[in-house]
């Protein structure tokens, strides 16, 4: 067993850490099918716990994560993900990572990020 | 609001980056209480799922983890901690980061980490 599902509903957290910089791009969800299904391609999948399914990252915006090594936590039950952003943003925001903000001392938000990498209205037409 | 507690039973992830290094270091879980007290001592503070309770990282072994920037994503329901891990180990194992081990291609586990930085019975005597 790589990770144990059965403490948080059937799923874990999955951590998805920039392979070359180390930042951290994104934290979502995913249960055993969609670990399975990224052992498998070799992309990022995870489960959306709001629209109750499996997605890949990408699927919509082509902006999918390649997976270079997977890391697993003393607990077995979180996982950190190296991965490859293909497009450079892995917030549907538009940011390269959807940790773009910053607390400061007063209690409020910050962007800290620069310049988005794509407008979202662009990118995810329907 | 900085974060969104509603979403997971109270509580936000939390991912403890090295500050200097970007390395994650671990996941944890934070309620509005442990923020609270985040914030107002500079040091990590979470809550124990299976203990049910408020605690702070180091009021063991001394490991206390120094805050020293907040980041927050889009959603608002998670939270990178970058901080500065006082005696080098943040995992009770006694490894530097929780996520010392690593997925082979045939689903096995591995260590990557070479050297632990302490041994638990001799941090953590009772």
């Amino acid at each position: 067993m790589v990770f144990d599902f059965k403490k948080m509903d059937g799923m874990i957290p999955a951590i998805t850490q920039d392979w070359q910089t180390g930042e951290v791009l994104m934290l979502a969800y995913m249960n055993e099918e969609a670990f399975a299904k990224t052992l498998e391609t070799g992309k990022m999948h995870y489960y959306s716990r709001s629209r109750d399914k499996l997605w890949m990252k990408g699927e919509s915006s082509g902006h999918v994560q390649l997976v270079k090594e997977i890391l697993v936590d003393c607990d077995q039950d979180a996982g950190v993900f190296k991965i490859e952003q293909v497009g450079g943003a892995a917030c549907h925001v538009g940011y390269n990572s959807c940790f773009y903000r910053a607390v400061e001392t007063e209690g409020r938000l910050r962007i800290v990020k620069m310049q988005k990498v794509f407008e979202p209205e662009e990118v995810y037409k329907k």
